[in-house]
């Protein structure tokens, strides 16, 4: 594969983690007419989970802004392995990002931009998506970020 | 534009607030097909974040009503601009209302009647969406509520 | 009916529960072309909400697992009672689990799968869905875990 968007990511210096594999008994993605469903992605690299902890106690937004820009990249990962390529993705319709915070943690749009900053760069501007963030109590493995995406195939 | 939901929302009383800008880099509506996906509307009025807090603490059910009723007209506000007319809503698929709670909340239901009764009045019984509400740790600006909204185009 | 879904049922011993009533002003599914968008289930049980309580306190991950299944049983009885048979669905395209937890909980995907192997079961594994499961603070009624369905008719 040596499409546009592949070019862009070498240009950005960004190389997708493996595709992950589930935790449990469901698939990665789902397409129906022209929306590609993913199952949530956590931050996981070279196959364990990193990030673990809260925003607002052990892990700053920083360290969130990072989390959620690997889970992001392992949700594309899941995205291409499917399409084949991510030249087939048209608009990234939505993107959803839970992050374990404490009660009192106030910047889930900072966090949450680690993830659509990404997007941005590799779809660019025009293909940006609509976006939830919400402070969850607890995830899978601990992590403190966990990205859904919807995307519209052309 | 005076189509039918205008005058509807006339007799009612209600008046859309300016629509909200994004808090970070994304865009507030995306159609797929005949789906308008709309991002995280909070209970924003004249810019400001109203009802910050949690259910169960410091905000009381009443209030949580009103929250979530201001976070579905940001949202429909946010639907209007995109569609040019509220009269293009052919059917409200789908409402998820996430409130902050303490662990004991359990009026879930009371509170987010606040937002789906609001949108029975305006686009009548018969466009009446699914529902999801949870309690959640924490929101963004540390509101009370945020609705997301799935609208079908007619 | 007795389609290819209520024969398997029938050899699995699962008997749908009677299909629960909005807790509020909402619908239960609402179907837009080939996808159907069902409010969050909870596992009721003759009316009445059962397995109450936190993850990682007073509800364990067995109990949590039942928990799951019997809101996805609940979940289906919608769909069911919607489309007049379950036969009609080609695809279970996402499947959303929220558990109420304790912030240190971190075996969801085990609890998730009680929802999601008896959904394997009833249509097989080729119908497998996405995933995603968060753990939140409260839910309504005070239960431990809440389903939402989206499923493609065919």
């Amino acid at each position: 594969m040596s499409g546009t968007v592949d070019q862009r990511m070498n240009e950005l210096g960004i190389t997708l983690p493996a595709p992950p594999k589930p935790l449990g008994a469901y698939v990665e993605t789902v397409q129906v007419g022209s929306l590609l469903f993913l199952s949530g992605a956590l931050p996981v690299e070279g196959g364990a989970p990193k990030f673990t902890g809260r925003l607002g106690d052990d892990i700053d937004v920083q360290q969130g802004r990072e989390a959620a820009k690997l889970a992001v990249l392992n949700a594309l990962a899941l995205a291409r392995q499917s399409l084949g390529s991510l030249d087939a993705v048209a608009r990234v319709v939505r993107l959803k990002v839970s992050l374990a915070t404490t009660p009192e943690f106030r910047d889930h749009a900072k966090v949450a931009d680690g993830a659509s900053e990404v997007l941005a760069g590799i779809f660019g501007k025009e293909k940006t998506s609509t976006r939830m963030v919400a402070g969850v109590v607890s995830l899978p493995a601990g992590v403190c970020a966990v990205v859904e995406l919807v995307l519209a195939i052309g």
